[in-house]
């Protein structure tokens, strides 16, 4: 009898709020977006890319962003989001899990994601190795997401084991 | 050996914003809800089912709401929330997948879904042809649902390769 | 041909208000932490307990916490988070499901929950009988947990048939 495959579940989100000096460029879903408000935060702010990280962390059960990436950890210090995300893959294999997607949506009225939501896909889908889907929303022009004071993110991932 | 099944996940946030006019009716979960404020926005605004269409799209990694339903798809101005959905479930289909379920929660302050949630997941269950599972819960009087500006949901789907 | 095990997905957020009064313990996770402001709500407003109840309910699809612990079932009036995870496990098992896992993020800016995330995951999954993992994060003291108005938790959570 083959061995039946679980997978494991996990979620995710995270919120950075826009740079009101707006000297960041805005890095998102491990893209630059020229000519965008950027976003402040831990590293270079990238809220999808730390859902995604989170997510998986989430889902093989081996805490989240502040246990890897936090005080205790200063060579990531301002690292890129894609940089966070490939060590969070790396963990994830590590913590015996292969993954089998990551969902993102990301929360805001700008910038307008779907022009390169395909780009983003590919170059997420290319680091983690496994389809990453990244989609878009806004919150209506409500809460502090509709009043553009910052960009939420929301992810879930499956993993199985290895 | 039997082929794995190796199910994807999506997952989706959707708002709303209440109609102050009070002109509108409320369409939620694919029901009409005489008595109660209505929602503006895109087709009728039901948020339920809208973040059930985005979860779909979300775990068969082929795009969003704006993609299927956006300024590009005149024919889907106005639409109800069933003929989206009802869509949704012919492209997730289309793009290979089975659908294996759909988890839904509604959040908001009001109106109070307990006494039709088990007709609206019937009805959202036979639109999708598998099980919608749609609840509800509040924040406590905190944030825009929380003083009854608008209506939050949020959804997460798991599909198949068919 | 061994069966193909097709697991089901639920979602679930909830929110309390931080209790201005701060007459009342914090109990987050199973846990108590000493010295820092409760929340108010039913029960004893353990939203990370409860999002774990309301994500079994959803992905076995019986409903929500109105459903099974609502006014019209006094006997949980009052009752502790644990408990109510407890009976929440014991419904989902009733209604034919396993739990694989459940992963549940607090979002707020405190408590500083890093330092007892291992305590809480192992407590939780004692609990429930399958893993549990429990993480945190902040929204950049944005929105209304951003402003220490309450706690906000989402969990998502994987059952299959047993």
């Amino acid at each position: 009898m083959s061995q039946p495959i679980i997978p494991r579940i996990g979620i995710a989100t995270d919120v950075h709020a826009f740079d009101t000096d707006l000297d960041r460029p805005l890095m998102l879903a491990c893209l630059h977006w020229p000519g965008e408000i950027g976003l402040v935060g831990h590293s270079d702010a990238d809220v999808a890319a730390h859902v995604a990280c989170d997510a998986l962390f989430s889902a093989a059960g081996i805490g989240d962003l502040g246990t890897h990436f936090g005080t205790g950890r200063p060579e990531f210090d301002g690292a890129s989001g894609e940089r966070l995300l490939r060590e969070a893959v790396r963990l994830t294999a590590e913590a015996g899990y292969t993954i089998g997607n990551i969902a993102i949506q990301i929360i805001g009225q700008k910038p307008r994601f779907g022009a390169r939501a395909a780009e983003a896909c590919q170059v997420m889908s290319d680091i983690v190795g496994a389809p990453v889907a990244v989609s878009a929303t806004t919150t209506d022009h409500l809460g502090f997401t509709g009043r553009n004071e910052g960009l939420a993110a929301i992810a879930t991932a499956l993993v199985y084991s290895s």
